[in-house]
């Protein structure tokens, strides 16, 4: 039976019997709209911990789009079923005004890692995610802490942050889990049109197809415009980027002569894509 | 016997032991240079926890002035041999490479009650503290925190920051020690001459004068310019500040109409003094 709870300080409770009889506690941040991506880290924090909880918050201020925040999809009783099925201990879920209470007024703020890319195109972003992670780190308390790599720029920031702020969590990367056509699962695929959907796995496709070759030699630059073409000929547009960038602190790279990622943010219809490789 | 420890690694291993006993930890966060002030905050701090640790760390980024910082006061062999007396657990005394390592770039900031005074005149001094502040929560997992009321912007900022944060520690705030003329026990008080130090106590004084005046029904303002006027003549400034303030919020406040606080800032010779009393 999963627990909901809404309250901080019930949270709070909660967290301190499981404490104090020394059990491990995982946390699954989410924003909701659950799906298989959501429910791998799920399956991850049950094998390594003793007690989980996944939050459920849309985060307001990690939305630089105000209309992207208000179509994010919301089903929080499809999504406690979906707990449910996993044996989650507690589902966190609280309002705005739980996490961001009147006289609000503190910032959590990583520079580096967090300013190209999606730091770029999305101002104030990772400050969202970096403020609000910190807050469900200490609302939890949680030992281990698993987010998926589909958001492989916001995992660094957060591994970044963790390791700045001493905080006592360890974080686990999960990797991107994707339909069988390899479109990585996202909330925000369900927004896109029949159509749209079918053309969407050409995203991964090609970037893979960019990993191969940059891999055999090819000049990055070279591979990724390839890709960029082939992906606008199929409708992909407009472009916020596609990049070959250091995995870790996501500076660019000309050739992958240490850990590499190709990381794309496109737009398909009305939905803005993004997703990520090794190379 | 107090253990000295330099490297979050191995505090993170004491404190493990001292948490699967089911301990509390108590915290006071010093730059050292420790006098009866510090004192008061570890013999609380003896009372309310099972465990004490003193951290001392003379923090670089929380001074905006490099030579405040190169001339502030150090004597670590000193400041073990007070705490040995008061049996304090472990004093933790990281490096500067220890707290902020290579490829730091994280950054907490609280706004609002930062704002005003110290922080107008002193450009991301509270920025330095809470981010420290935040990291040494993290490093000693403490359950409380000691702060004296002498700095009384900065206890307000960190109380803000943990509620905002919700850093699992209680945030306790300790009276301002002072000499027995008055003085608010300072480490930069060593640094006056033996004129200035006899006329610093005028300080408290003259703050004293005002808010009975002030409680009796004399404009806050005309009571500070009288106590602004009394000490400029006895050689005090330049002048920072010398106001009243909400107590919690430190916004403006014309009459004490709820919780207030005298707060000054001023030069006596080389030394910036700050003192605080309660209306």
């Amino acid at each position: 039976m999963t627990q909901v709870i809404r309250s901080s300080a019930e949270l709070r409770e909660k967290v301190a019997t499981w404490k104090r009889s020394g059990m491990l506690v995982g946390v699954v941040p989410t924003m909701g709209a659950l799906h298989d991506g959501h429910m791998s880290l799920v399956r991850a924090a049950r094998k390594q911990s003793d007690r989980v909880i996944v939050t459920i918050f849309v985060n307001p201020m990690q939305f630089n789009n105000s209309d992207d925040l208000a179509k994010y999809p919301r089903d929080e009783a499809h999504d406690l079923a979906l707990l449910e099925t996993e044996g989650v201990d507690v589902l966190f879920a609280p309002g705005v005004e739980e996490v961001y209470p009147a006289g609000f007024a503190t910032k959590v703020s990583v520079s580096g890692v967090s300013e190209p890319l999606e730091g770029a195109f999305r101002p104030g972003h990772f400050d969202g995610v970096a403020t609000v992670v910190t807050k469900l780190f200490g609302m939890t308390q949680a030992g281990r802490a698993f987010f998926g790599e589909k958001d492989w720029q916001q995992l660094q920031v957060v591994r970044r942050m963790v390791a700045d702020l001493n905080i006592p969590v360890r974080i686990i990367g999960c990797p991107t889990i994707r339909e069988e056509d390899g479109l990585a699962m996202s909330s925000r695929n369900v927004r896109l049109s029949a159509d749209e959907r079918a053309c969407a796995p050409l995203l991964h496709a090609e970037l893979q197809k960019a990993a191969e070759a940059i891999r055999a030699g090819t000049p990055a630059a070279a591979a990724l415009a390839a890709a960029q073409e082939a992906l606008s000929a199929a409708g992909f547009g407009p472009w916020d980027y596609l990049e070959m960038r250091s995995a870790e602190t996501l500076q660019p790279l000309d050739t992958p002569c240490e850990p590499a990622r190709l990381l794309a943010a496109v737009g398909l219809g009305a939905v803005r894509m993004i997703d990520n490789i090794a190379v």
